[in-house]
């Protein structure tokens, strides 16, 4: 089943649905229960989708492609790491990724992305399954420039405003082990892998996270990229497609600040 | 005028209320409008007091006095450092902190906590003020030995649950750059500063934030430690005082798989 999330112009509210072919399904009651389809639907042209979460954290594994290590110099990890975004960073299908004026380097991390159903906490791996919703392609964006700067950069280079991009939709029926990725930026193939390649498995990983975290229906895990990473800049498209889910797709557009030659309150490293 | 958040056992949920001696006032309507006190009260003893906000996100100001930048052998910083944490680490006044069993160290780091009024996005210094509900002393808990494990720890060294007890309550009537900051553990004095030592001013560095994330009526904001960071151990309670608004106070606890002797899911560095 694919859930999405949308703008409802005559409610003026956000709204979950179901998406089948060309329509979107109404959801009755909460998309955390039992989900009920409704009777009633609209043309999935035309409709503003958001990200299909609304998460009280966004967590990401570090380091889950060997990969990604060795491009990164970095060794193998033999835990999953920890990384978090803000959740201002959020944004869905089609959204912009605003390209600050603080970064000469804006990066694409192709990501599987993981919505929690139920409350989980100190969970063993065959019971994670249980605890999710569902998945869809994401793409953990960084200013790659700002994260080699110092222990904080890290950090704060992922945590502007849009750097999060999520979607299109979520598919709740799918094996999160056996999925292909891939990263296109203006339809030039720049990451490809299956999940089966990841170091620590979506089960494990979130089981792992879970004895130190609690977790909360809507919470996002990004659970790391592959190989391949490198710049978009502005006028292109990325777009992240994982098999049986589909593809997010955001234009990168300039910040206000950045089309206003705003200088950058952020001092670069000097590389 | 001083804002706390408490559980109402009759409405069973959680109510903000404004503290005037030894009682609390209902507040009719949302307390990031104008905000009314209603006639109705209940005593403050015996009352609940949860942390006084529900942040989308809590923001840490790295290294913002300079005794603590030498005291971990980093350089005095020429802008702000973002660190954050996932909110499922917000505790209150009194609510226990859990010592989980991946830490050998676990650490009070006391900080002077802000909370946001209203949406804050490319604000300058001048303007924060009016974007700023209250103050509160905050406790940026930290398990030391895993933070200095490599570029990942940094973040998942703060993020365990119970890791950010924030209140009693906030004080909304207050200068931000003239307050006594005092940390004791069983009583003994073991951080004193003065926020007029901050290499950031809260104004300023809330500013700096606003540039790259926005806002939202309720975040938390932790304005950065002072020197003097060191152990809290099961069986000890921790207080972080803030001149003219109160003190926060915590026990520390074993958590629940400390107490069951559970090994480490995190293997430490071998320091």
């Amino acid at each position: 089943m694919k859930i999405a999330r949308f703008w409802d112009p005559v409610e003026n509210a956000a709204r979950f649905g179901v998406v089948e072919g060309e329509a979107v399904f109404d959801v009755e009651g909460s998309v955390f229960d039992a989900i009920k389809v409704g009777r009633a639907s609209r043309p999935l042209q035309g409709l503003r989708l958001l990200a299909p979460c609304c998460p009280t954290k966004i967590i990401m594994g570090g380091l889950n492609y060997i990969g990604h290590a060795k491009e990164t110099g970095q060794p193998i990890p033999k835990v999953p790491g920890v990384l978090q975004k803000s959740v201002n960073t959020l944004i869905g299908h089609e959204e912009p990724i605003q390209y600050p004026p603080e970064t000469n380097r804006l990066e694409y991390e192709g990501e599987l992305a993981v919505v929690i159903r139920r409350k989980m906490r100190n969970v063993e791996p065959a019971d994670v399954p249980a605890c999710v919703l569902g998945y869809a392609p994401g793409n953990d964006v960084t200013a790659r420039d700002v994260c080699r700067d110092g222990r904080l950069g890290l950090i704060f280079s992922k945590s502007w405003d849009t750097f999060c991009p999520v979607g299109p939709w979520l598919e709740t029926d799918i094996d999160p082990d056996n999925l292909d990725l891939t990263v296109r930026v203006d339809g030039a193939v720049r990451q490809h892998v299956n999940t089966s390649d990841m170091i620590f498995p979506v089960a494990r990983m979130l089981s792992y996270f879970s004895y130190f975290m609690t977790f909360l229906p809507g919470d996002l895990i990004l659970t790391g990229t592959p190989a391949g990473i490198g710049p978009m800049n502005v006028g292109q498209t990325c777009e992240v497609s994982v098999s049986g889910i589909g593809t997010l797709r955001n234009p990168i557009v300039a910040s206000p600040r950045r089309v206003a030659g705003e200088p950058s309150k952020y001092p670069l490293p000097a590389a």
